[in-house]
């Protein structure tokens, strides 16, 4: 039987929500090597709202998981009807919504909080002992919730020191290169924490759902 | 030296802009296969603004141009800025984007006008005989344009018609199959005009991408 894997998306755009090659390049991925997947998304107001023309805040409000059903074209679910027992992994891919919208890490940095939905499902599959894979700058949930956790965000000094501080331990990575702490079954890659073309995205996503399927 | 591919978006999600998979995809194939792309869109209000959770209307308004930034990462021109001389080829993902804010075809039909920006470019690509490459539903636009052009839209047999009545000869086709018109240099392929997952989005995304290289 294919393998089931639940994905969080946290909104559609990298400036204030799921970076959008990361997600696509995520599902690509999941489909290409033979597992189904389920969208998530919290049903939260973004952060904010970012025009990705000029880069510049603007005075909107989008809403997360409606804005997520646009990469999942849909087919998509709230994060509180989430059941660890229905999945075999989690995956979370990257951009700022993950950084702002399913954690306070852009804002806060260690000090951040975790939207309590990404929580309770990060924390049930990591105590039903199945995989978790995350892309870019999501791995700093990870950082916060669970102890000791090996990962990488690539090589970016000043954030690998933040996740350190949390006792989290970092490896510097290059494109299509992926950090597995298999006592944690925990499984991160860098994707656009480095400079990148969609290509390498593609790379990494590949990489990184070939080792959560293999944990899981 | 690499080959230049200008891509023209129409927003950021399949109910009322482009479709992500298909733009993903067709960037991707793009940066596999060697050639560079510059992303464009016109700079105009979208023709709606659909959640795509619930599948309603809302009465919000977005720019294409704006939206389509979150797809290009904020990488993406006017197509008002559009110089036939500075690429090789001309790609254009579906979604009904394509039909609604480049093309009015969903309204109206075989009858539908054509943004002023997106005819220029066509054409101008066209004359210079330089290929065009369209994904899913955007062939409408070189039906319209481009006298008894040969062209896909994968098996619907009401928009087949249409396209007929326009003077276009449709073939059927499945997921990773191209209709090349070598006279017109225009290659399409169905994507989501047919039931898909998003593997085989990257099917038609790649055999479209190779056969425009080749005739570019």
């Amino acid at each position: 039987m294919n393998k089931k894997i639940a994905v969080i998306l946290s909104g559609c755009g990298f400036q204030d929500g799921a970076e959008i090659h990361e997600s696509v390049m995520t599902l690509l991925a999941l489909d290409q090597q033979g597992a189904n997947y389920q969208c998530f998304a919290p049903d939260v107001e973004q952060f904010k709202v970012q025009n990705h023309l000029t880069g510049e805040q603007v005075s909107e409000n989008r809403n997360v998981l409606v804005e997520s059903a646009r990469i999942a074209r849909g087919d998509i679910k709230s994060l509180a009807e989430f059941n660890v027992n229905d999945f075999d992994a989690l995956v979370m891919p990257g951009g700022f919504g993950a950084a702002l919208n399913l954690s306070s890490f852009a804002v806060d940095g260690p000090a951040c909080s975790i939207n309590p939905e990404v929580e309770n499902t990060v924390r049930a599959t990591h105590d039903a002992k199945k995989p978790i894979g995350a892309l870019c700058i999501a791995p700093v949930i990870l950082a916060k919730l669970i102890p000791n956790v090996n990962l990488t965000i690539g090589d970016d000094a000043g954030v690998a020191e933040a996740l350190e501080s949390l006792g989290a331990s970092h490896s510097n990575t290059r494109h299509g290169e992926v950090v597995i702490d298999p006592a944690n079954k925990v499984v991160t890659t860098p994707c656009y924490m480095l400079d990148a073309k969609v290509s390498d995205i593609y790379k990494g996503a590949d990489a990184l759902v070939r080792e959560v399927l293999t944990l899981a």
